[in-house]
């Protein structure tokens, strides 16, 4: 199926990013206040609870690269300098209406980065610690989490109340019931919808600022792919060969991977990164004290920062058993050190539960995409 | 003064690090446990008071890279290549007779890299928080101290007393007071030693494993300086142009740096490194509780991992005015994001002290080293 063939229902995720610029202009101009975050361990619901709209920032274009690389070493990751490039020539609308922006020391790259921003922007960094089991880290981790409500209450004149904290993490956890829900039916053999169209979904969905709005469409998107179910619609051809893509985040590399390997015999079933199911996964329980619950949800994010990430490779070797998996594809942005030196880890244990696995390297320009795709095509057709 | 007219109170310093393995195989003989470590925040009174041998093992030659890079990233920092390479080679001998390895999880590449070494050394790292002020990194520091201790005692089948601890502490305070007097000659205009000299010195002293002999060598090595200040001797040129250094840690690169700063009208007179002043600048508090000062006195430590790293800062801008430096050279390593990332503050840092600046990247090859002594030429060249 071709991205013009769409249902509608995609569309509005499709074009959530864009439409979101007018969207997020019209609550400013309400007098809304907005809280923009770079990363999955921002802990959302803090953001709600203050009657803010919280919007993701991390920069996924080229374009700012050149201007970021007067002030940043070459030799640093995509994603980080072009968010700070869009930061400081303003071209990203989300960051100009951010009243603040949350980062967390989550790598070496983006903890220096945000000394450089803080000089420029009303920034609060999070100090994420880099092990998840011990008790250090969980209080370190909690207390942070307290500090952000602070400065969240102090910045923005408001007082968070137990009950709209509460009532934050119940929407999240609607939200991310639904969405895990929604690529939980790629399971199936073949799946419903191409990768692709599940991504718009997952990514999309962060665009989308009214709670009650986002949940219906999500429910739609649902319903409208089981009804296409029922009627026995193929989207997606039997012999397409199930992928999983990990790694750093792709949004600034989606055409060059996703889009490979869906025009090369694949399809993509599941995402374990950063705008696919690590932030869906777990929910924030609400029968405990609502910060110790959000800050034990998101410290449990297997992202590659942490020391060890034994998270990662539990959820990693679970969805391959779970969406059937034929082949594993990791992403790594180029110098994103904690994940390039985790693929050895990768490998092994990809090895171990004997699937096939391959780790590219690339970035937000476009001079690898011929050479990544004749990669991509040769270990899908590697599988069959 | 060239290398081969150093007085022998210096050859001692400069030969320490081949002399000390065959120290360690005695002192291994005698049974003595061994414990290697990576870097300057290694809290080395534990390691004394357990009665046994730190020594420092982060590697310096490019000798084992290849065979680290066919696990390791090749866009990696080479001192972290070189230790791994070092580890799975059994070529360094100190990792070789180490009981036990202690890392901090630093920067990313170390981080990561410790996993990976883990599962071939007995390693024990520590959680480093990546920030100095707050009470939660403190307290997340000293929990990390104690760990270590635990490890130590276990691993080594010893309690540490408090008798002991303190002894260490005692010790190791006197080690840095007469370094730091030694290091302080510098001051004088010119310098009574050259740079690479006291390098030596400097870095020599951390191979030397009975606390009373190094002690008794430092104390020769000023008295040997000051003699020879009384005595008018000038090793130094008073043209010679006073440079600071700061930046990664330098013994890779020490013959294309320093040696081309001293070949080039210059005089280094102070190290703002790992090797140099920072595992010096200040002691440990003996009137509180040992670990807590401990870990008081380490986390001061002004390394990029800090954010921010307020402490490098201010240590810099003291000794560029104690002294009375000329010009101060960073040298980076490659893909050393956090110093690569902090020399836009450092730069800033010194244009507004009035002071010539200058950064280099670097790796352990030779293929920059005249490229790279013709660009600090030029910068001593511009001094005059």
């Amino acid at each position: 199926m071709s991205e013009n063939q769409l249902p509608s229902q995609f569309e509005s995720f499709g074009e959530a990013r864009q439409q979101g610029f007018l969207a997020v202009k019209n609550l400013k101009d309400q007098g809304k206040k907005v809280a923009g975050v770079f990363c999955t361990y921002a802990p959302l619901e803090l953001v709600l609870a203050a009657g803010a709209v919280p919007v993701g920032l991390c920069a996924f274009s080229d374009e700012t690269i050149p201007e970021a690389e007067k002030v940043l070493p070459r030799n640093l990751c995509p994603l980080i300098k072009s968010s700070y490039g869009f930061a400081i020539t303003d071209k990203c609308p989300y960051m100009y209406f951010s009243d603040l922006m949350i980062g967390e020391t989550t790598c070496d790259g983006k903890k220096k980065m945000y000394e450089l921003l803080g000089e420029i922007k009303n920034l609060h960094v999070m100090q994420l610690p880099q092990s998840q089991n011990d008790e250090a880290s969980k209080e370190l981790w909690y207390k942070e989490v307290l500090r952000l409500k602070e400065r969240i209450e102090q910045d923005f004149g408001v007082t968070i109340t137990d009950e709209n904290i509460k009532k934050a993490i119940k929407i999240k956890n609607e939200e991310r019931k639904l969405l895990k829900e929604f690529y939980e039916l790629s399971k199936a053999c073949p799946p419903p919808i191409t990768g692709a169209e599940q991504l718009k979904v997952l990514y999309g969905s962060q665009f989308k600022f009214d709670p009650g709005t986002k949940l219906r469409d999500i429910r739609e998107a649902i319903d409208k792919v089981k009804a296409d179910q029922a009627n026995g619609v193929e989207n997606v051809a039997k012999s397409a060969k199930r992928i999983l893509i990990t790694g750093c985040p792709l949004a600034g590399v989606t055409e060059k991977v996703v889009k490979a390997i869906e025009e090369s015999g694949g399809v993509v079933v599941a995402y374990e990164n950063c705008i696919g199911i690590k932030p869906i996964e777990n929910l924030v329980d609400e029968t405990i004290d609502p910060y110790q619950a959000i800050a034990d949800r998101y410290l449990k994010i297997g992202c590659s920062v942490m020391t060890p990430n034994t998270n990662r490779m539990e959820l990693l070797t679970r969805l391959v058993d779970e969406f059937k998996v034929d082949g594993v594809v990791e992403m790594t942005l180029q110098a994103c050190h904690t994940y390039n030196l985790e693929t050895a880890q990768i490998r092994n244990l990809m090895q171990k539960e004997e699937v096939p696995f391959i780790s590219v390297e690339t970035d937000y320009s476009t001079s690898d995409a011929a050479q990544l795709k004749t990669r991509l095509a040769a270990f899908i057709e590697m599988l069959s």
